[in-house]
């Protein structure tokens, strides 16, 4: 059976893991106050071009998230997302359990628009409602498209107008850095963010993501929230290890590219056959609709998720495909033959 | 200057006034354990036809809601609601800061469909999502339209298909009742929903939402929750008081009747000068869309309410014209005439 | 039947009723923008001497609490307040459900010291524990006493040097104003608190309570939390109405003297008979501790209220008598009587 | 230098890491639903012979403390606790942010007591208060003594009385078990427990506790919380992994017997030279008193904790030294030898 369900289904890349066996019984000490913690903070800062931003090692994406914004917002406040976006949709309710409204936006190609961002903050416009003070988007977002430099500009723009922080979840901004399409660097992350996180789940670590934060005013005892939400790991260390052995070298780099080269054979295929990309969008995730009798051929063969239909009268169920650091490209090179020979 | 801003911009309907005065030195005990309570109780549990149901008396409607949904939900289980429910705009994230997500959806001719709670059921489908447990439904709805007797049934049985509560906000209750275009009895309120809250803020009272609930499994201990949010009134007899006033003949139904009158007398007027209706309600709110020329025309004679443009591309404010009790003839005959010169 | 059981089991006293009367059919703005509010705030600035602070009026006394340190603490801040402080005990949790601890002391005559304070925020040294931020005393006590000048002055200087808030809960400020034993003036509560509020449904009004910011830094955007809490009342005129009139001449002042009064008659009568007071207090509240014995002859001709031990090796029940406005002095003379003779 | 800070300063036990090498390329689904914590799950259950229970892997300490807890209250619902424990003091307020409020009791011997339990109970009798309905306790406990068989039986009994759960925070269970103080076995765990969790991080796991669920009413839907509070592991894998490896064999056992011997050979020194112990608790912590002058004699070779003094009044500080399961004998040794040269 092959399998492109996700880019976690295997443990971590050789490299983070064999930086943790080496360091297995060097003692330090705990809750990330160690100096694999601090060299890890100290390259991020210099790859991102951020000499004072702090840097937390949080083990999970949506507790980062949950960290990020309710610590940045007052409890009146509330953050835009596009409707595809993670904290609108994936989390639970992650956000609001924490107290705080996702504003949601339809946006365009899976993307928030500034003028949608521009709109929503004038609608709000007294304290009978929430009042925005957050934009969150995703690079890679969850529709696996990109953010284009000047469009990450634009929208950095308007929030700078409103005074809104802008906020970007990058669980998959390896391969939105390796993408193509895109065209943001490590240095334009830290400039046109207020925060982000890089993610190291989805690309080769066993967990662990890296909330970056640039703006002065939502450092200030950021590490109480971490403690309160079940995030300062005993280990922190782990979090250090893993991140350094990411960035010493171009890790992140090389697993990016390789996820989206392989991704982009998957699609390649998917379009020849004859179905229609969800969106091209350059990175390690590939989206199709599929009818049931579709899924049903291929799911002999291959594991993939499906989705429930984007919109209320679609027929079409949501397919998606996935590759990562550990995907084996004879896996991809059959998964094209059997699509070949299906549709 | 004609006023015509709001349904709560004087004091009380003499009769509600007079029953506080008379009342006002007989010793009770507090917290709404007094004999007032207990009869208006009766009361309504008699006009809505739900014997078994509990009834609290709760000061405001955002209190109430926030109540009534805190109270009846598990932390990761939603509320569905229209995207114009006052719990989605109006109500400062109250519902998500005891923190639920309010999952919004865009209604058709503002009010919820059972597709669209359906559709929302189905895509929420595990444990990666909130879970879907209540409906909230607004009667008349925040636009001054009616649900029909027909789609409240519709709405309660997908509710029940799926297990999911169903509450509505009652805040202009008295209104819908008495409008032409609704058809929803006293005892289909109680027999349909499972709580719903009879606003006696806009008809009459100082103060005060009579929250009804039908439903077993949301009775239980829901005087914790009162208490928890501050809305355990220690001079909770004051609220038992104005609502036994209210129901104990039919001055309920005649303040609605009333205000839904004069309310007609505005939307006729406004389109005969040649203005379209939002929609054409049949409660005590009219609205209508105007540019700035025309506000700025209107206002030098009339308070009214101005709101954003519903859509990103209106170029058109929205306009509120709402009606009371409290309303004088003469003041709707004197905004007709001057709607009549101006337009 | 006597009735000594709390100061809200009447309505209105009689000239904050005929304010209301007055006002009744007046046209206002809602939501506390209308003139009898700004005037109410006006006054209260003066009376106060706090010509800058920030004035909102609240229906009840736990939505002002939750409001006051909700609105004032970050999400990982905590208050300190006393074990037998109303937010510790007696209003369901409501701190904690807006996310804050409540540290608890233990007090000293039921009034949290300096020396605990500096404790409590030394103990709390790092991000492992929650921060403490503000510091909640009642004034008068739960238990019927009051805090000296010199006592608060001792409070205010620590919290000062901590960096710690002080708030102060009046729902029963004027009992003790009028108190022999405290020596707080008004301009003393606007000196030395940060924020405090000023209680009027124990002291003469349907409802209502002033919640008074003088420190800057916790005023802005106030008023987004008012709303979110439910507690942004539609017709918000009615808490000015009833504030202008508490304060326009000495109603507050005679309210606290005559409660006062009535209840040194109570608890002389309760000594005189061999009772011990928990503490001799000085306002309305009376505090003995009694056998079910005595409590059975008691409460065949009196309505009080009884709490559980106040220790775990205690045997007697805490019995309180309290006196307001409406008690009639009939009432305390036969109440004399009956102790002296069945005990 | 030294070092007995705690029991979380290095990586994993030999055997784990191993576990972790040997599934490494291995694919599996994601978030827990792996044939790894499918085995483990069941070695679980069979080590602490409760068949239908429900076992979570969660990263860490406070997140299976926050989690536990908001999914088995409702929100007025509140927890008893020592005030000595992980969740009143050491936590950043993680229940409280839950909205639950943390009862605290003195406990005895850093141990709660029935008394107690029933006390509180009693107290909180109506809905001005907390309803509480869970206690808290840990074994071993965070002053490293251990409750007895019939300890833990009493404390049920009464839980039982009063319809509370009983949930235990095992972070230390390894040493509780192993301790010759203690004689609660692994299956009492299960009969006396509505729910406990199983400390893996401080017994040679990377990271990752095992939530168990015994009482059927709080298995439901458990799955969202642990999502919703960002515990739900992409790679959830990695926990069921180290878990099946823990108990597959006796290790969780050996461990917990190799840091005890290591701690009683340094209490017994610390006792020999005349400190007192806090309690002689027989588990991997030792406790002792010292003034600022011991404490910089021992610090010039040593690392290890100090707390603020106990007690309002005491002047010393409070000092405890861990050991684990990779604490060297040698270093002990040396300890020994150093403490009894310098006191």
């Amino acid at each position: 059976m092959l399998n492109f369900v996700n880019d976690y289904s295997t443990g971590a890349h050789e490299k983070i893991l064999n930086a943790l066996i080496e360091s297995n019984l060097k003692e330090t000490v705990g809750y990330g106050e160690d100096e694999y913690c601090a060299e890890a903070r100290e390259i991020i800062r210099r790859k991102f071009a951020c000499p004072n931003a702090a840097v937390y090692f949080i083990p999970g994406g949506t507790q980062t998230n949950l960290i990020a914004i309710s610590h940045s917002l007052k409890q009146y406040e509330a953050v835009i997302a596009c409707n595809t976006g993670h904290i609108s949709v994936h989390e639970t309710g992650a956000i609001e359990a924490t107290g705080h409204k996702v504003i949601e936006v339809k946006g365009k190609n899976y993307k928030i628009t500034p003028e949608e961002i521009e709109f929503e903050y004038n609608k709000h416009c007294d304290h009978h409602m929430v009042k925005p003070k957050m934009v969150y988007i995703s690079n890679a977002t969850e529709m696996g498209n990109t953010y284009t430099k000047k469009e990450l500009e634009a929208i950095s723009e308007v929030c700078k107008k409103y005074d809104l922080y802008l906020y970007l979840d990058g669980a998959r901004m390896a391969s939105a850095i390796a993408s193509e399409k895109g065209d943001i660097s490590y240095e334009d992350y830290a400039k046109y963010c207020d925060l982000f996180y890089i993610g190291g789940t989805k690309c080769g670590l066993l967990f662990g993501e890296a909330l970056v934060i640039v703006n002065d005013k939502i450092k200030k005892e950021m590490e109480y929230t971490v403690k309160q939400k079940g995030a300062l790991f005993a280990k922190g260390r782990l979090l250090g290890i893993q991140f350094l052995e990411l960035f010493k070298e171009d890790l992140y780099d090389q697993i990016g590219r390789y996820s989206n080269a392989m991704a982009k054979k998957i699609s390649s295929t998917l379009v020849k056959v004859g179905f229609n990309l969800l969106i091209d969008g350059g990175t390690n995730q590939v989206f199709v609709k599929m009818n049931d009798e579709q899924i049903g051929k291929l799911e002999k063969f291959v594991n993939f998720s499906t989705f429930p239909p984007e919109n209320m009268n679609d027929k079409e169920k949501i397919v998606r495909f996935v590759t990562s650091w550990s995907t084996k490209e004879e896996d991809v090179d059959k998964f094209i033959k059997i699509v070949e020979e299906i549709f």
